[in-house]
């Protein structure tokens, strides 16, 4: 049986020495949240995760989820009450206004405390999770009285919110999707289609489900421009909040999946379901981004939540296993074999893993701020570098945190050797879990595409410029610290590639666009490696800050594998990226 | 649903025009199969996979196995007669002695159509296959009693057999094992004690079942150099060979695995079973190794064809899935979007992939050669020189097929976004039982230390350099070609990377060994990557050769492909095999 132990100490150095925690107190939300709270904070959800999450996570898994014969479904035993403590608790409202019942706390401990759920549960993080960027774009985008409708009841948790965008023809190509709203002449639209892959589309946790739609309303454009938002609500509320009639929206069947067999992934039908549009007509890509981008962080975050669980318990594993001596003689020789630590194979399968860890949790963390700040500072130039900086780097965590953390699941479970294949170690669900985690919220080719086609010429590379001059300011910083040179040296290598990648991109893709498509998911890996090779920077700076202390030597040696064993990847990539797309291009479609 | 075709002519390509078959005509079984055989016995081969294998794969793995309340084992329907007419068409036989009921041909042909059948269906295929290794390891080492007894109704597929070493405490560390054998007297043992993992240990496809059994003798020494190999057969034959006593063996239980979920995995429990010896007592890993290494092989195999046909899916996916326009402009305006082989990461996953299984269908065809040169030559010169090679290489190629293989198919299941997550496409469930080959015969770690620790040392590192000659003639025979240039050069870069390592291993891990371990898998999958950029180089001569036939081009490209894409990892590989053990085995085991 798997076990998990929210990482808060961890977290907290991160917060505090790399990342001056205090230093953003004069924003709003942070003003509430000095280090002493944050505290308190990470450690309550760190319990909820460990004591009432996790031990969920494993029968969650073979149960799965049933749908009935009227259409209802049925979440596995144990999901309604953990549901019930999790909103109770006030975690899906961490982060949302007060206005509507929320505690206005950073976007970025919210998030937090989403990692830690993931770690204990991925499949059951996604109910309120989903809620959450439902709820953020209800706020930016719909009318007050929608808002005052459906905010409070979603963010007390009872009721959640869902993304319907997918239909079986059109997935990442939303221009072609067909459901389409008619108006009923009172406001609202009658929608009708179908949509696919909808997570958490139908259960048994709350009393009313609120779905945010795509669909044409008629006579609008084709494409993308002719695409609005709608909430669907399953039970339409009455005025008073309380429930009314239920709406034409079923779930037709749901689907059997490689992992996250505890959230239900519904096929919705729409018969002429009464609809509210959120926002303009025709805009409703703009709308749904709120929850794309706010769902991609959260689902970068469910990379490294995997890769931390799933280290903690090979690393359990391996320091209690015996098998074999070690090549430099016995370490233990009282016992009938060494732990499978003397191994150098085995650290290296562990370090892969933790030095990826701590560089993607800080990664992860100087994102979330990114978005705090350009949503919360009073300073208009601190607010566009923020959101320019957020922008660029949500299709890399994407992409990267979650090709690397299933990867990483993968490793640890291999440490366990065959015992990791069996489902009651709990590490091939790591890896079935982690493996959706590259797929939804656009497949991380689309992340890719996304970085190098819209993020990377926006604004005259604006985004791009802010990266590198935060970097050099900070090896320029830190130049004159010997102890800092192996860190320094390994990050402006990692960081001198992208450059390199970069400017090759800008000589050779203008004239042929292909060029750019044909390196973009190797360009892709390497910008998460240079950023992780900066993040691993500013912790050593911070470990050497205080390194008489306990843990920071093995967090300075961690730091240094990652310098010499993951960073020289980055030539590969651009070796990659140099090749450009005629080899690949020139196959004709009929020889694959 | 999943679809599969046997590669037929891509095998004849590599074994007619890049591995010139006919000039091992005059080795036994090799004169019986000239190129036209050959090509009969493969499409025959790949029918009954595409017609009779397949076609059960996805149905077995959502029935799995069910073992009864009286411990016997109930396989996925059809299993049973598809078994019977794999069983009856002599494909279990084709490589073994005529002496008992086999064909006597090349076990490369052997091995080309357990790959068909991998492809078809992995967990079905493991069942054969299991008994192959256990006639080859019967067949080299036991009394002629005993083969004359279990080798004809195992060759006839009446009877199945299994490799039975794992117990709960020990895997790769075989000396620790527990399981004791008390002598009767009358020449046959008591066998006691319990093994876990046992594939293929319990199931209704045959009449009796051979138990290949690791135990140790009373008394025997402590350590690996007191373990015997036993038959144990479930029915004890009569002495005109029928089916007498059921024998003290029993399936305690069968384990819920990530997949193989139609091969019974069991924990099988002896409680003074009758055991008969194989070979001397003591040496019982001796004979083992007969099996293992074959199995080894065998499970390389099942790398490159999970590949193969994950490769055939998405590539069939993909010119059908149409969404999204070319960056270069519409390629096909008159339908609502282009087919997703337009754009450059489709075909980057596809080629990756692709580029892989031709490659190591090759690397693995010249290591099968070895081996069945290294049985069948008069000459002992060429004898010695090809099981060195097959030593040599049988570690790279498990390992590094098999984590490229299970890589493969994440990627092709990539391909299919969100519909490859569901099980009914089948692209999951390449991956589940993808997973499987990096573990078992040996995980992928453990090929690592026995190549660096193990074969490359031997005889004074004889069987490398044979290695490195055999690559050096080839590269001074194609030197003035000047379409070779950029196959011999992509070579020459990893070969020469390959090299280096070597050399630094030589002067690094002398005095400290931690060195070698701490390099090894990134050492393996160096030599893998160099092996596959030889077979390219091997392939596109043969393919210059006939350049102006159908397919010949494309092949060329995809060769190119390799050199430009997947190659330049070797730099990345060699960078951390000269990073050595001092970062990761300074790190105390506590910290972990």
């Amino acid at each position: 049986m798997p076990t998990y132990k929210a990482p808060v100490e961890e977290t907290l150095f991160l917060l505090n020495d790399v990342f001056d925690w205090s230093r953003h107190g004069n924003l709003p939300g942070f003003s509430d949240a000095p280090p002493d709270i944050v505290e308190a904070i990470l450690e309550e959800g760190g319990k909820i995760s460990e004591k009432v999450l996790q031990p969920l996570n494993l029968s969650g898994d073979r149960e799965g989820c049933v749908r009935n014969a009227d259409g209802s479904v049925t979440t596995p035993k144990g999901f309604k009450e953990a549901y019930k403590a999790y909103a109770d608790g006030g975690w899906i409202g961490l982060a949302a206004d007060a206005e509507y019942g929320g505690q206005g706390l950073p976007y970025t401990l919210a998030a937090l405390i989403n990692q830690f759920s993931a770690s204990a549960n991925m499949a059951f993080t996604m109910y309120p999770g989903l809620s959450q960027g439902a709820i953020a774009a209800i706020n930016e985008h719909a009318s007050p009285e929608l808002k005052k409708q459906y905010l409070p009841k979603m963010v007390s948790g009872e009721w959640t919110g869902t993304m319907n965008l997918t239909e079986s023809h059109c997935g990442t190509d939303l221009g072609l999707l067909k459901t389409r709203a008619k108006p009923n002449g009172d406001g609202s639209h009658a929608i009708t289609g179908q949509k696919i892959f909808i997570s958490a589309g139908e259960h048994d946790l709350a009393d009313n489900i609120v779905h945010l739609v795509l669909a044409r309303i008629e006579g609008a454009p084709a494409g993308t421009r002719g695409i609005s938002l709608f909430i669907v609500p399953k039970f339409l509320p009455n005025a008073d909040g309380s429930l009314g009639a239920r709406n034409a929206v079923s779930c037709g069947s749901i689907e059997h999946k490689m992992g996250i067999h505890a959230n239900s992934t519904c096929v919705m039908n729409y018969d002429e379901a009464k609809g509210f549009l959120i926002g303009e007509a025709n805009k409703g890509l703009n709308a749904m981004f709120v929850m794309m981008n706010e769902a991609r962080l959260g689902v970068a975050m469910q990379g490294v939540a995997i890769s931390d669980v799933a280290y903690q318990n090979a690393a359990a594993y391996a320091r209690d296993r015996l098998q074999g001596r070690s090549l430099s003689g016995p370490k233990s020789p009282d016992k009938p074999a060494d732990s499978i630590l003397v191994h150098p194979d085995v650290r290296r399968m562990l370090l892969d893993i933790r030095s990826f860890n701590e560089g993607a949790r800080a990664l992860a963390i100087w994102a979330l701020l990114q978005a705090d700040i350009a949503r919360r500072s009073p300073d208009e130039k601190e607010r566009r570098r923020a959101d320019d900086l957020l922008g660029l780097m949500t299709p890399v965590l994407k992409g990267v945190l979650t090709d690397r953390g299933f990867d990483n699941a993968v490793k640890a479970q291999q440490v366990f050797g065959g015992h990791g294949y069996i489902a009651e170690s709990g590490m091939e669900q790591f890896v079935r879990d982690a493996r959706i985690a590259m797929i939804y919220e656009g497949a991380n080719g689309i992340q890719a595409l996304d970085l190098v086609g819209r993020k990377l010429p926006k604004d005259g590379g604006r985004a791009l410029t802010a990266f590198f001059e935060e970097v050099q300011a900070f090896a320029k910083e830190n130049a004159a610290t010997p102890e800092m040179a192996p860190y320094l040296d390994g990050m402006k290598k990692g960081v001198g590639d992208l450059q390199q990648a970069t400017m090759w991109f800008m000589q050779n893709a203008m004239a042929k666009p292909d060029n750019a498509g044909a390196g973009s998911y190797d360009y892709m890996h390497l910008f998460g490696l240079a950023a992780l090779g900066y993040m691993w920077a500013k912790i050593a700076r911070a470990a050497l800050a205080k390194k008489a202390e306990p843990g920071m030597e093995a967090r300075l040696a961690v730091g240094r594998y990652f310098m010499e064993r993951t960073l020289p990847e980055t030539a590969t990539h651009l070796a990659r990226v140099k090749t450009g797309a005629d080899t690949m291009m020139g196959l004709p479609a009929e020889a694959f």
